[in-house]
């Protein structure tokens, strides 16, 4: 029977899958993304060549960290590039997988990964534009429109979008290494620890740092809905673990908007606009699922 | 010979023309849009008409200020909906076209039709995706993705995203009656001439405002780039006539990215990735007959 690979290659951790979809999981496996590209992706190849020996792995999809290179005309398509990730600039994370699997391989971000795999399955089939960010070591955002990932000049990098920052309010001074003070900067995992002195998770439902990660994420949500006009934007990650958080969301994102945008979903069924993944930690995993079995891009 | 129609239903003013392309037109008529649609669009018909004695006329494509409603199974299609624009709020635009001209009517929203002009002719020819962004009495953006202007749970409203904005160093509240200082409220024209007390095509090449005009702009254009990714951005409106504001958005642009995204189009190449439209101020209106020669959503 033909089955899939998927790799959620993260830049902490590694999800490697074999499935046909979230109802035929045959083999799941989580290990940490080392400094050492070869090791970890030796990991990956073991897994995938120990299962082809039961089941007929087609093709392997990969939602990667990026940046990736996804150009199908680029001399360096399939490449984690310039990243900040120590060990990782310019490894050929397609070649590689490809050379010792012996199979097409599929590549897109790590959260166009989350983002189609949320549109492939469950209550979010097929809406589109759907959009995907996800809120934890980093802010990332992904989409798909035209039943595509979105992709351009290169893949959205929607973590690093700048938004009102108010000083005198806010004094912290974000902590993105290349903006300062852009969304990353501002609400990421890493910047709540460090604006609050403990990490999110530590963090009561009843502590201010939620109201203010509300707002930031708030003002980015108006961006993205005045500038792609999604039809459902999903957000997932670890500080989007904290269900607290979405209720404030949606309400900031009201209040921001000021009823500019007269639709339903911004009023009454907000609550089925900004949502949860339906695929919980399995987005990313999944959607390289999808990747694989749409075929999008593979060499 | 078959010919196609189009309009450019701006707030300010309709711009009708006869045309099979920028090289083949037959005939334009430019007039105010008044606070009565019913006297607008009755001008509108009168050319076409008397067009139609000439030519075989077989769509009809419309760009449409907004907010249009833009669902095909929506009983409000083709309407000019909750604008601020006296007089036509709830206009049937595509209806009334519709049954004084019996041929088909395509519409979009103007600034999705100019961006489709400038993806269909040109130098910008099947950029994907391309952006448009207009800058002058409000600031708009259309888009392109995947052949097809951008649509979602409405039209793209980029005009209106959020930006920072520094009060201690321009404390300028901002004009936008929804939301104060969101971009449009900080750098549209009417944005800048309140805060200089004069218009913008009266401010000087050396005078300041433009220095913080193209601030806000290039904080929108990185939104724009880390959101959609697109292949280029065409600036136009009243305010983009300024031929000195461009070098200063893109220097902008480049010093707020930081060098975050690496593709030349950021760097060396960013004259030809940030560009005033090819097809000057007809962009909307040739926009509206590639519209119709495409035929997308027409009835």
């Amino acid at each position: 029977m033909d089955y899939y690979g998927g790799i959620e290659a993260g830049g902490t951790k590694f999800v490697c899958m074999v499935a046909r979809g979230p109802q035929d999981i045959r083999a799941e496996l989580r290990f940490p993304t080392t400094a050492n590209p070869t090791e970890t992706l030796a990991r990956a190849v073991a897994f995938f060549k120990q299962q082809a020996q039961t089941v007929n792995l087609v093709v392997l999809g990969v939602g990667s960290f990026g940046p990736v290179d996804l150009e199908p005309s680029s001399a360096t398509f399939g490449y984690v590039t310039n990243t900040a990730k120590p060990g990782w600039p310019n490894t050929n994370i397609v070649g590689l997988l490809h050379a010792e699997l012996g199979i097409p391989v599929v590549i897109d971000t790590d959260v166009n990964a989350a983002a189609f795999g949320e549109y492939a399955w469950g209550v979010n089939r097929a809406i589109d534009p759907l959009l995907y960010l996800t809120v934890g070591t980093g802010i990332g955002g992904g989409a798909v429109c035209g039943g595509k990932p979105q992709h351009g000049l290169t893949h959205p990098e929607m973590g690093h979008i700048l938004v009102p920052h108010d000083r005198l309010r806010d004094p912290f001074p974000g902590v993105c290494p290349f903006h300062g003070d852009c969304l990353e900067g501002l609400a990421s995992g890493p910047a709540m620890s460090e604006r609050w002195g403990r990490t999110a998770e530590m963090l009561p439902d009843d502590h201010p740092a939620w109201g203010v990660e509300a707002n930031y994420l708030a003002m980015a949500l108006v961006n993205l809905i005045l500038i792609y006009s999604p039809r459902r934007i999903v957000l997932g990650g670890g500080v989007m673990q904290r269900q607290a958080l979405f209720p404030l969301v949606r309400a900031k994102t009201q209040q921001f908007l000021n009823k500019y945008i007269r639709m339903p979903q911004l009023f009454s069924d907000i609550d089925q606009y900004i949502v949860p993944p339906v695929l919980g930690n399995q987005s990313g995993v999944l959607g390289a699922i999808a990747l694989a079995i749409a075929g999008i891009d593979s060499r």
